[in-house]
């Protein structure tokens, strides 16, 4: 049975349910940085999906990163799946801009943590709802 | 026409051609280190990819994910398109291990660059030229 890793659900909100995945925003105001989480059990790598899980994978990858393309206009997307802390399947999409915090550094790693205040939380997981309803 | 980023070319060894992507390996030995090229212009994210060619990428990352990690038994595979740096789309592919140089850290702006001894890439690119024949 699926079950959100705990130093996931400490360090994100919840978003939304997409068909495989869960949106989670990261508590870092720093960035606009979503994670996606394929909701089945004991999934490490992208090979562990199955070849249709797969495919819908980079569907909701390409849903998050349109939404943050086309509301943000970010230099860059950083799509990545790592998991070297947190073995835990996800995948990082996160909108990066010539003056955030670390750019061109990646964010893993080098950057401060900075927690949203609740007022702008709110705002941003009210936008980030539309995640699949925009394409 | 496709032209393979200066900075790329300059970086790494020419693998294989896969259906859409170049495969790549990165000019240090510290880590095995791939990277996927689509062998389009003018494509800077991964949502620049047609519906079709994003389903082709996913293929080809599980091809080179799956021989890394059957040959290889890593403790993680990190899959990642940053482009910070160099904006033509790339999709490094990178087995980590927790005796690795930066290990649990991302590679990118943490580590330090050992380029190949000739006799040890012969090696790795004979033995990465199965990619794909391998599933």
């Amino acid at each position: 049975m699926f079950q959100l890793d705990s130093q996931l659900k400490k360090d994100t909100f919840f978003v939304k349910d997409l068909k495989l995945c869960q949106v989670l925003l990261m508590n870092n105001a720093l960035y606009p940085w979503f994670i996606l989480v394929p909701k089945k059990a004991d999934l490490i790598e992208i090979i562990d999906l199955s070849k249709e899980d797969q495919i819908l994978l980079m569907e909701e990858i390409s849903l998050v990163s349109k939404i943050l393309k086309h509301h943000l206009k970010p230099k860059k997307l950083n799509v990545a799946n790592l998991g070297n802390m947190v073995p835990q399947l996800h995948i990082h999409i996160i909108a990066r801009f010539e003056n955030d915090a670390t750019f061109p550094k990646p964010v893993w790693a080098n950057s401060e943590n900075k927690p949203y205040q609740e007022q702008e939380l709110e705002k941003i997981i009210e936008w980030a709802k539309k995640v699949g309803n925009v394409t």
